[in-house]
C-alpha cells in the first residue's frame, strides 16, 4: 500500500495495445527513447511532437522524422510543438546542450534528408484530438520542456481528466539538479509550463535525475548494435558513443551515459521497473531555486496524490530489456 | 533489494534487549519521545543527552530530568551535552520554539523540580563509551541538532563503526523544510554538524519532515490521556493539547500536530513502520539553500549507502501503537 509497485498498471498488459505519444526535443537520448518505442511489444506509437530544448524546434522535429526513416517507420506522423519557453520569446541552444549532443543534436552523425514532411496539425492541436480520440488508452510521454503539454491544458482543461498517464522525464526530487544544484535541465527550460502540468489533475509519473543517473549504459553495449553492421546498428552505435564521450570528457559520469529519455519510455510500458512514492508535487517558479521539483507540504494528507515519482530502479532487468528490444530492432534496419 | 522494508532489522527483536540513547532538546514532541521509549516492550534506555535547540541546554536537560521522574524513571541518567552549535558560540532561543513549545519546552505545564541531579561526565563522553560498552546493541536517537553526536565523532573517529544504529528526526528530502523552503529545524540548527554525521560511516535513518507531517495527534487522542485521571496522563494531555493549539494557531496543521520525535524512538524500535530508500546523503551549510538534506548524486551508484531516508509511513498502524504504550503507561504514574 505504501510504495506503490505498478501492479495495478501492469494489469493493462491485458487490455489493448497502447496508444502512445512521445514529445521529443531530439536529443541522444530521445533518439533511444524513440527507438524503445518502436521496439516495445503491443505499443502503438501514434505521433511524436517536437520540442525546443537540446536543440531549436526546427532541428529537433527533423531529427525525429530522420530518426523515425532510419527505423523502417515514416508512417509515423511528427507534429511541431511550440518554438520556445511559455513565459520566453525566443530559445537559444546551451553550449552544454551541443557539446552533450552535438550541434546537430544526434551526435554529429549523418543521416539522409527525411523524405516525410511534418504535420500541418500543431503539436498542441494533436493533443487535445488524441485525449479526446484515445482517452484513458493514451500515454504521453513527454522528455523535454513540458511547454506544449501545458500549452494544450490551457487550451483544453478537459484533457487532463482524459488522458490515462503522462510519464514524463525530468525533474529531480531525493537528488541535486543538473543545471543548478536543484534544477534539472528539462524542467529548467519551462519551469512555469512544468508547475502547470504537476499541478495539473493529470495522472502523472516521474521519472527523475533520481533514477535514470542510476540507469548507465556503456560502449560495450554499443559495440554489439555497430557489430551488427546494419545501418541503424552504426548509427545508433555511433550517436550513442558521442553521448557517452561528452559525459566522461564533461565529467557528468565516468561509467557511461544515463539513459534519461529511453527509461522514461520504459517505466510508462512497465511501471513495474521502477518503485515509486506518491505526492502532490510542484515546481518552484520563481529566481529562488528556480526549476526545483518538490513535494507540497501542504497537501502531504490529502488523499489520491496525482503523481508516482520513481525514486529506485530495477536497472539490471531495464538494461537486459532495453539492451533486448534495441539490438532486435536494430538487427532488422 | 530496493525499498527495504526493515526486514533485517526486525530480525533484532530476537536478540538482546536494544540500548537506546535518546538526545533531546526537550520540547514537548520530545516528552512523548521519552514516553514512548520508556513504554516500548524491550527497551533499555540507558541514558538520555541534553541538547540545545527548543529551549536552552539547561531548561531542555532539566525538562528530561522532570519527565523521567514524572514517569517513574528517576533511575535513568541525563548527560549535558553542548550549549551551542559547532559554528556559534552562543544559542539563543527562536520565538518560534517558545511558540510552539511553550517559555518552559514542555507546554508551560508545572512539574516538581526534579530531585536527581545531571551527570558529571558529558554526554560526549557518554557517546563514546556507550559505543565502546554496547556496540551493535546501541541505538542512537537524536531528536534535536546533531551537535553533540558530530562532536563525539570527531573526538573518537572509531564510534562510527561501533554503533549499531542512528534514528535520527531531522531533515526533510521529498518535501520542503519547515524553517526555510529547504531547511528543517533540527537540521537549522547546525547544518554543518549534521553533515558530519550523515557523511560519515555511521549506519543511520533519516525520519524527517516526509514522514513526520504525516503522522498526527489530535485532541481526541490527548483526551484519553487526561481521562486516566494520573499525574502524567493529565500533564502528558496538558502538554501536548499546548503544542496542538500552536500548530493550529500557527497554521503549521490545522488537523493535529506532527509526532516527530517519537516517530523516531518508533521507528528505531520497528523499521517496518516507515519505507525507506537508501542513499548517501548529505547536508548543505554554505549560505545557498543552508540545511537542506539531499542525495549525494555523485555516490548515487556506490553501493551500500549509510542511510535509509523514510518516504511513507503506516501511519494507523504506528499511532495505534503509539497511543497503546502510552496510554498504558500513563495509566500507571
Amino acid at each position: 500500500m505504501l510504495v506503490i509497485n505498478g501492479a495495478f498498471e501492469r494489469s493493462s498488459i491485458f487490455m489493448a495495445t497502447k496508444k502512445i505519444i512521445l514529445d521529443l526535443d531530439t536529443g541522444v537520448d530521445d533518439a533511444l527513447a524513440i527507438a524503445y518505442a518502436l521496439a516495445a511489444p503491443d505499443v502503438d506509437l501514434i505521433g511524436i511532437v517536437a520540442s525546443y530544448g537540446n536543440n531549436v524546434l526546427d532541428v529537433c522535429a527533423e531529427n525525429s522524422l530522420k530518426l523515425l526513416e532510419l527505423l523502417g517507420r515514416p508512417d509515423i506522423p511528427v507534429y511541431k510543438g511550440l518554438p520556445h519557453s511559455s513565459t520566453t520569446d525566443h530559445f537559444d541552444v546551451m553550449q552544454v546542450s551541443l557539446d552533450i549532443h552535438g550541434n546537430n543534436g544526434i551526435g554529429d552523425i549523418d543521416l539522409p534528408t527525411p523524405q516525410r514532411e511534418l504535420e500541418t496539425m500543431s503539436g498542441v492541436d494533436f493533443y487535445i484530438e488524441a485525449a479526446h480520440q484515445y482517452g484513458e488508452d493514451l500515454i504521453i510521454i513527454p522528455t523535454g520542456p513540458m511547454t506544449n503539454l501545458a500549452a494544450a491544458l490551457a487550451k483544453d482543461p478537459e484533457i487532463a481528466h482524459l488522458i490515462g498517464n503522462v510519464t514524463f522525464m525530468g525533474g529531480a526530487l531525493t537528488v541535486e539538479g543538473n543545471v543548478t544544484d536543484v534544477a534539472e535541465a528539462n524542467i529548467n527550460q519551462d519551469a512555469e509550463a512544468a508547475n502547470a502540468v504537476l499541478t495539473s489533475d493529470l495522472p502523472l509519473t516521474m521519472v527523475g535525475l533520481d533514477v535514470t543517473l542510476r540507469t548507465l549504459l556503456t560502449k560495450q553495449e554499443t559495440a554489439k548494435w555497430r557489430a551488427l553492421g546494419t545501418k541503424a546498428g552504426i548509427a545508433y552505435a555511433d550517436l550513442t558513443d558521442f553521448y557517452i564521450d561528452a559525459y566522461y570528457n564533461l565529467d557528468i559520469d565516468k561509467n557511461g551515459c544515463a539513459l534519461h529519455d529511453p527509461l522514461a519510455v520504459g517505466v510508462s510500458l512497465d511501471p513495474s521497473f521502477v518503485q515509486t512514492i506518491s505526492l502532490f508535487m510542484k515546481v518552484i517558479y520563481d529566481e529562488h531555486n528556480y526549476a526545483r521539483t518538490i513535494g507540497d507540504k501542504n497537501r502531504l494528507n490529502d488523499p489520491n496524490p496525482n503523481t508516482k515519482v520513481a525514486v529506485t530502479v530495477d536497472k539490471d532487468r531495464y538494461l537486459a530489456t532495453f539492451m533486448d528490444y534495441l539490438t532486435k530492432l536494430f538487427a532488422q534496419h
